[in-house]
């Protein structure tokens, strides 16, 4: 295995841990997931974007109140890694209480010398029909 | 200048390219703002993502077919560089016919040895009511 495969690895594991802590609403798991800086980003469908940890926490704590069933069906994953910098797609299939729906996620990971790969941003839109478009 | 302050700087012109391109929908413009490789992603509002320069290249061929006045108004700009990655997060207010909508953009660019810095990932999602959540 390359060490670009082993990063490839290393990053996918980061990933599927940052949907295991969404999943089971784990506020700490999700905080191991994530850097703890000022710069960190998180766009959640339909939100303007959050920036810091301090807020980026405060959103999962906030959307971890709900307590439908939450289940997340991860297809079309690809991984790309340039040097100490790393960023997944995937698309979410979400099934939320009794609705079944679909946000195409971009989650960039960054490699820290002592805690490794953490997730710096993470942006989620819904795929269908939306108030706005750009075109 | 440190080498971060100015490589931050290019980005930030790259970025500014992206969206003088989008705005005049001028698609060789467009064309040396992206990276041209098969791991190339666009996602538009509201649509799942595109992979690869030639889906995402005819996308801007089809979004540019709308001749309807289109003017960004771009706040809350945040670079981003770690080596030879940058990303930028930013705020699309877009003045499109006479609707007025906010996107929350994330911009990736990879530095390339040729050609500099190049975009390899646009995410724009519309902020306000969308039809579904994460959360």
């Amino acid at each position: 295995m390359s060490d670009s495969e082993g990063d490839a690895e290393v990053v996918r594991a980061a990933n599927r841990a940052f949907y295991e802590a969404f999943e089971r609403r784990d506020l700490d798991a999700m905080s191991v997931v994530w850097d703890h800086g000022e710069n960190v980003v998180c766009t959640h469908p339909g939100w303007a974007s959050l920036r810091g940890w301090a807020k980026v926490a405060s959103s999962w704590f906030v959307l971890f109140q709900n307590e439908q069933r939450l289940q997340f069906i991860l297809t079309n994953e690809h991984v790309d890694v340039r040097g100490d910098t790393a960023w997944v797609t995937i698309d979410e299939n979400i099934i939320d209480g009794d609705r079944g729906v679909t946000v195409a996620a971009l989650n960039v990971f960054a490699r820290e010398a002592t805690n490794g790969w953490r997730m710096v941003v993470h942006h989620g839109s819904a795929v269908g029909p939306t108030v706005a478009t750009e075109g």
